[in-house]
């Protein structure tokens, strides 16, 4: 049910970003390309990965890519181990309710408990209730107290030229 | 002045990291060893990156280490691109205010500029108040509306395993 991505998932994977985009009431962020994906997650060292999780329509039938998982690896210098950072998880509405975004989470929690790595981690939405009422029952914790800083544009341009 | 970090500053890195612990309230959190460092930083393709500040003692004298940014490649779905995830900065008490802070964040401003990365980002206490003020006069924005999760432990066993 749960696999990593192929090259050929690319142009789901992206309709799904915008998708994801739009649920977060940010349809005109979405600027990447499908290029941009392919190049990021099938290089030869790859610093950002993607699983999908597969809906099989029927018996006997065809699948359909019925959500996806996309991520790279942290690191704690306090457990001194990687981790993984959950960037986007997005199950389409026609197909929620049958475990599939659980199915993509515990799949990366496989991932680290295989590799050693001591924390999976994902930001949410404040007002998305439904989300963090399901990520509180699987016994993550929300970093209350820190707060992410982001510098970009003209001010990083700044920083890094001035 | 500022410089990637090479196999023999882990010693220094460490012992800086234990002092962050230590400033940030959490000094028993510290699990990690030199062995964990070395071999995340200085692997065959590291996901894990550091870069040193250097102190010229004297005219003519030797250099000390002043602080340290460690650091990994984020991935925005948004932009397409990568970005740059700042997970410790640390600067010496006894060295502060001589700019090796901004110089150490300006470095990394200046591989996002020239990888084509959007962002820079990094957490920050709540409570670190003259930390905020610093990074709010770079331009840098707190992601209000947004909350990070984590699961570890045996929580994160649980799920990877069940």
């Amino acid at each position: 049910m749960i696999r990593p991505a192929r090259p050929g998932d690319v142009p789901v994977i992206h309709r799904l970003i915008r998708e994801l985009a739009e649920y977060e009431q940010e349809p005109k962020a979405v600027v990447s390309t499908e290029a941009d994906l392919h190049a990021a997650l099938f290089s030869a060292h790859p610093a950002v990965f993607a699983h999908i999780a597969e809906h099989t329509e029927n018996e006997g039938g065809g699948t359909t890519v019925a959500g996806f998982a996309l991520w790279f690896r942290n690191f704690s210098t306090w457990t001194g181990t990687h981790g993984i950072y959950l960037e986007d998880l997005y199950v389409r509405p026609e197909l929620r309710g049958r475990g599939y975004g659980k199915a993509l989470l515990a799949e990366l929690a496989a991932i680290c408990v295989d590799r050693g790595y001591s924390r999976l981690e994902w930001s949410v939405l404040d007002w998305n209730k439904p989300a963090i009422d399901f990520y509180r029952s699987l016994g993550a914790v929300p970093m209350d107290g820190w707060t992410v800083f982001r510098l970009t544009a003209d001010d990083l341009t700044a920083l890094g030229t001035g």
